[in-house]
């Protein structure tokens, strides 16, 4: 008798796995794109251009990223500041923003207008054009994805990859509760405070955290090729959390990197006067990719996966 | 007693109105923003730049734009290539395209890598990158949203506004029946067809057919302040369909454009040379507004209405 194993799903995968293999080999023409998939936007531009093209597009879908009576107001809100929040991640600045809408014919268009006023309330805060998009029926859930146009100088672009081993770690704000406290669809995208991060320090990497240190610190380390530690006791937890849920709840939409530790004590320093009421922590450091077996449990996929 | 009439839905009021309220007075500054929402693509660039920006995004629901049995190979290149027939419908030339999926975690990866196949096969056969995009969990249906952006030359950009009264009106390919043939999974956008007609002739207003003529002429009409006249016995008709039929099909993806009477004879004679095989067919004539009403029966709404 041959044994017959079933064909793997998504969930059999998980979201790194299934991301990872169907953008293996994407067909781009690698002189302009300098970066592809795999970071928090894709970097256009010729090696030279003074400034380089940010692209990302996210999504938000009903009874995933908000419930099926949130008020939409809020979830178009949360909507567009996710996307931006992944230029604040690069270092840059977003520009324009196309708005793809799936809905319900039967859906009252009350409920689709106060997305829109979430969506234009969020663009005029951050400065974002909505300059188009697309909407279609859809047979069931409520779905939306923004793709979203920018820039950021040359000199000043920050991807996931370029961590040393040495460097500090640290992250803004306070991690975790943030679905339970439904901070998810009120959140400021770190947008000022990355542009003052890039303009005064030069940062090996950074990247925005969505889906939870957990998840997303092995992330940047893998892309950086180092291992990392992170100092459970430092981290800095939102009210009534303990540290393994800001390890392992996702939508903090924090900002995450990493800067040479002879830097610390400045950029520490810097931050206070700047940004007195928002926490900087360092939470851990950049370390040998060697040493990540023998150093510390490896807290990959304690975060959020969609598809486990 | 008073009386009480329901919230209206989507479905009451219809996709054209419900798009045009939900994109009044969006928030984009006009320096930048040559074309806003309601045309094929969105221009952005300064008036006097050689090149313009194009951004586009669009969709396709599983059980709205595919059946929830299709071969994913197919509907992955549909839904690329529906996005670079907007850009075809401006006259200019995709680049870079951002892939946003929701899929349920119980789909088995060999169908989203199924998808993916297509959309790699569409991105090299039209020399677009893909360059990111995002992956999320859905509840049930299958959702996937292209963004794109590209460029198209000052000098050669058009949009659906630009018609006058008296301009032919131009259709290229046969209509109708794409979705009962299946045509509709491996069109071919007309992407050279567009290029060539920009390059070699002055086009007054363009617009790629997706939502059937019936619906798309009086768009593009509208939006160049004119009317229109429909011959529909010149109609290139699909094997098999009917003139109702070419009207109220959607999911054409061929090319509508006008241009001044005067130049048809040469266009007609030019465009026979260099695409023997594909027709081109005077389908009428943009009239004064005015005349709307007295002339004929206006087929506004016979095409396909998402929301309807």
């Amino acid at each position: 008798m041959s044994r017959c194993s079933p064909a793997p799903r998504l969930c059999d995968l998980g979201e790194d796995h299934v991301v990872a293999e169907l953008t293996r080999n994407l067909p781009f023409s690698k002189g302009k794109v300098r970066v592809g998939p795999g970071d928090d936007c894709a970097v256009i531009g010729r090696a030279r251009d003074e400034r380089w093209t940010l692209l990302k597009t996210d999504a938000v879908v009903e009874g995933v990223h908000f419930s099926k009576d949130e008020d939409l107001r809020r979830v178009g809100w949360k909507a567009l500041c996710r996307t931006i929040s992944d230029f604040a991640a690069m270092g840059g600045v977003p520009e324009h923003a196309l708005v793809t809408v799936a809905a319900r014919a039967e859906m009252e268009f009350a409920r689709l207008k106060d997305f829109y006023a979430g969506l234009r309330k969020a663009a005029r805060r951050f400065e974002v054009g909505i300059v188009g998009g697309e909407t279609s029926r859809s047979l069931d859930s409520f779905f939306c994805s923004i793709a979203m146009t920018g820039w950021v100088e040359r000199k000043r672009c920050v991807t996931r990859s370029g961590g040393i081993a040495g460097d500090a770690v640290y992250v803004t704000g306070r991690l975790g509760g943030s679905f339970l406290s439904g901070r998810h669809l009120d959140f400021l995208p770190r947008l000022a405070e990355a542009r003052w991060l890039v303009t005064e320090f030069r940062l090996h990497a950074m990247m925005d955290l969505s889906d939870g240190l957990g998840a997303d610190l092995p992330r940047l380390a893998k892309a950086s090729g180092c291992g990392f530690e992170i100092w459970e006791d430092r981290l800095p937890l939102s009210a009534g959390c303990t540290s393994a849920q800001a390890l392992a709840h996702g939508e903090d939409f924090e900002l995450l990197f990493t800067l040479p530790a002879r830097v610390s004590s400045r950029l520490e320093a810097a931050w206070r006067e700047r940004f007195p009421r928002l926490p900087l922590t360092q939470i851990g450091v950049l370390i040998p990719r060697a040493k990540i077996r023998k150093n510390q449990p490896n807290p990959v996929n304690r975060g959020f996966d969609h598809f486990a």
